[in-house]
């Protein structure tokens, strides 16, 4: 198990990787007034992990006996810091209770099966036991899908997937891989790369999450629009149950009852773990190209982007950031860089010629792959559309830039946090009819609740996905607050924000899942009898709740809830 | 409820339309050569209404009053011929049965509700008597969803939907449209078309079958590529359970846990009753032309189709028929019909002058929608795959005749089963690299099957529909027995054409569902854990199996069976 890469205990990604905002004059001015912090001055430092007061392992002798016997005895691990690392996801909350100290119910053992035979041994092994199983791939949940219930009395088993990273198979003729359900996105990419294929799903936290971890959580990637969801790329695939192996063959479409695969998805570990899928691939596109554009106000790129995605053009992306989140690009820009750039005096010259206000100015990347011919055929469509709502391109350098940094965001949250700035981000999905009045007003709830808790605050948006009849908007929000109470200023105006999602028309997670901290606004979205559908679901699958209990539908108190101040 | 449009109790659509051969002259023949029978002699006239013995109804008093008082006396029909129309859906051996006599289980009753509220109360009595409801929709179903189990000792109730007929809402920004569900095919379209909309759904079935039987069965439209099958199409919906209305708003995508969406489509009523849904629906395109081509061979076609549907074209469907059912649209093309004139003496020396086999070549239709110049891009992309693959366009005539006579093969059904011949179709779906396979083996398997009854019989079929991963192959076969075990020789080739599907990577239906007729095979399809997942959620919802019991998982003897001759 030593080849299996893992997050630092207390933030994103590897330890020695960290943003700064060297070359980026306008970061510091940009935060100290949207969020009135100084981030020139001296940031906490993170505790050392000694420090940390780890409960002990409550691994009894006879369960820890059988997953030796199940994995081997180098793949069972009781380490404290290993045992921490799999105790949380990476949300904001997490990473404030883990540098807190507050590690919650941390899990007794972690266990890293080699093989499905391994998962089929280790299941047995808890199930018998009346253990609790958390299946753990990158560790980049961040709706606490891989916590256990706090105080939970039995026995906590982590199942790390990480060893089963291999691209088992590919099927050129129908253009399916068979992948193990615990490969890290650059590492699959990589394997299927080198035979001319991708996936084609790219996520924010792809360089941090799996295969296994984005079908249990319905994941989607920033290129969806031509790719499809996880759900649409996810044709087959294997899933251990208590007694049984569930083997869906892959097949491009099916009409053999409730889906049982669509059952899978987005189960978040309550009705087995997921040892391999067979996924649709796609031959490496000829040409792929990133432009951007600007538009005079956010509400003309919703109008633009619902034009775009009824037009005969497919496109591979289509991204527009409110005049917010344009702003923190514009700050989060290296001076040199090609975004750095697109400020120039010269563009801001037009922009003023055509009567806009600077101030409301939109960002919008807009993603193109195909064969030369269908590139260019597309972008005139595309183009045209923009104009007509008065777009602006501004040429490719800035998408070539986003391109490269895409993966790069989440960093910029633990530099904020440790400066005391709480931030995360909720997503949604409505119909096209829908995303102005969400917008708008998810951003004024936003606000108001960040003015109840008496700190200054912060929220950006942009559209991310695209449909026939509705679109993805992504909420990033942050909240300064480096007191003792900072996660209650924090959930207050997560609070708001869900509720709005809920009164616009959206749903709870357009693509991080429920796990315990979207799981109070779960009968608004689906309705008490859609809870009701999946919690028959869970009892009848997992009548001991051995499998990743709390999440989706929780029963106790969940962390975040709709209407406690005190969460 | 006099409103509401029945077929036939013994066939296909409604009285007075059939199929008969004028202008075919080369209909006969082709019958004569493939199955051995003169259709040109007298058919057998089916018996009339009265001759029947119809079981009395067993429906008593206390539950007639509760159906009474929920869907007013009016609505609430104990009428023989109506109980028969809902006894079976339209499966030949539905129409084997009911012209035999063998009436199996008849409803006691036959409900109408008029609005959610009604089924409601319906919902309410009929699981308060402890009986059994059976949803009807436009009564064509092919396996065995609508019959009640033989010999079921409760009180059956069939459940009409066809009062619930109307477009209630068009959201023209989103391009959602809210429907009853009750609403057939035709009547919806004209709806939608009135105020320049079309779903672009267009099952076989479009005329006899309705928009909840369709969401209930996970049905597939003819133009499903451009459009989707009914999952892509649905997005919001709501569905009547014991105490309690689901209700699922329309979001493009979501991550919710577990799709409950997913669980109600294909469900065939044994989660509840579906009120409504909340569809895509587009603006009528600019241009729609279908186009039609010859391949020198099947295997040609077939690659050519995989090509097609991974280019950067985005056709609104594409058919490829083998050389067998090539043949049949030869002879069932009038004379005077650019079908007929499809084979003229000029395209046949070019046929020739290629070298081909002239009783390999293949029929194709490829359909194309959007504005005329996107028609154009399009359909020079395909022209130049199938040009690679060796195949010819030959024009728009035989297209357009194909489109007006779409929904009319039903009635040849009827025409062949009064001359002693059942015919009837399976369908199923595999990745690319087993489609060639799958359709060799299935025909040859048919025919050994065939020989095996001493019955002479005929295979045909054609590619369907297509996905980036692989498509679906749709089989129509016959067997000319006119004896008393003609079922039974049916059996035993459509036995021998599912266990084929199982056996060479395929689903036991690609858009027909499950019911009875196809349970048999289901574990073999989703694995048993995938038949466990269904039962413990079917069992969940309906713990004393009131919603249409015996479907998809069939806990006695289904009608047919993988492993008997007697079915």
């Amino acid at each position: 198990m030593t080849a299996v890469k893992h997050q630092k205990w207390w933030g994103w990604g590897q330890e020695g990787v960290s943003f700064n905002y060297q070359g980026k004059p306008k970061f510091p001015g940009f935060v100290l007034d949207k969020l009135g912090v100084d981030i020139t001055q001296g940031a906490v430092n993170v505790a050392a992990f000694s420090s940390l007061d780890v409960p002990g392992s409550q691994l009894n002798d006879a369960l820890r006996a059988a997953l030796v016997a199940a994995v081997g005895e180098e793949n069972v691990i009781l380490d404290d810091e290993m045992r921490v690392v799999h105790a949380y996801g990476k949300g904001v909350r997490d990473l404030v209770r883990v540098r807190r100290g507050d590690l919650g119910r941390v899990p007794d053992v972690v266990v890293y099966p080699r093989s499905e035979d391994d998962v089929v041994a280790v299941m047995a092994a808890v199930v018998e036991a009346d253990g609790v199983l958390i299946p753990f791939g990158g560790g980049s949940n961040i709706v606490a899908a891989l916590e256990a219930v706090p105080g939970e009395p039995r026995q906590v088993v982590s199942v790390d997937m990480g060893q089963m990273n291999k691209v088992l198979q590919i099927d050129e003729e129908a253009g399916l891989a068979r992948i193990q359900a615990g490969v890290l996105g650059p590492d699959m990419e990589e394997q299927l790369n080198a035979r001319g294929w991708t996936m084609g799903h790219f996520p924010d936290s792809f360089v941090w999450s799996t295969l296994g971890g984005w079908i249990a959580t319905r994941s989607t990637g920033m290129q969806s629009d031509k790719y499809g969801d996880i759900a649409d790329i996810t044709r087959g695939l294997r899933m251990v149950m208590p007694d049984q192996v569930l083997n869906l063959r892959p097949l491009p479409s099916y009409s053999s009852g409730p889906s049982v695969r669509e059952m899978v998805l987005g189960s978040e570990g309550r009705l087995g773990i997921i040892t391999e899928a067979t996924v649709n691939v796609h031959r490496m596109p000829e040409v792929r190209e990133i432009q951007a554009y600007f538009f005079p106000d956010y509400h003309a790129g919703l109008d633009a982007a619902a034009e775009v995605s009824e037009s005969d053009a497919a496109v591979m992306m289509m991204r527009v950031s409110d005049a917010a989140e344009t702003e923190f690009s514009m700050a989060n820009g290296k001076k040199s860089s090609a975004v750095g750039k697109l400020m120039s005096k010269a563009i801001q010259q037009v922009m003023l010629r055509k009567g806009w206000d600077l101030s409301e100015i939109c960002l919008s990347f807009v993603g193109y792959e195909g064969t030369a011919t269908h590139v260019r055929y597309e972008k005139s469509l595309v183009n045209k559309i923009i104009k007509q709502h008065g777009g602006l391109a501004v040429g490719k350098g800035p998408g070539t830039l986003y391109d490269q940094k895409k993966f790069d965001i989440p960093y910029i949250r633990d530099f904020l946090l440790d400066r005391g700035i709480p931030a995360d981000v909720s997503e949604t999905a409505t119909p096209w009819s829908m995303t102005k009045q969400i917008h708008d007003e998810t951003v004024k709830r936003a606000y108001q609740a960040m003015e109840e808790t008496g700190q200054q605050g912060f929220i950006m948006c942009h559209l991310s996905h695209s449909y026939h009849s509705g679109a993805c908007q992504y909420f990033t929000f942050a909240i300064a607050d480096s007191t003792a109470t900072s996660l209650e200023s924090y959930d207050h105006v997560k609070r708001a924000v869900q509720q709005s999602f809920m009164d616009h028309a959206g749903t709870v997670s357009h693509h991080h899942g429920v796990g315990e901290e979207h799981s109070p606004w779960l009968e608004q979205d689906i309705s008490p009898a859609g809870v009701h559908i999946q919690r028959k679901l869970f009892e009848g699958i997992d009548p001991h709740s051995n499998l990743n209990p709390g999440k989706i539908i929780h029963e106790g108190k969940p962390g975040i809830s709709t209407n406690s101040v005190d969460g």
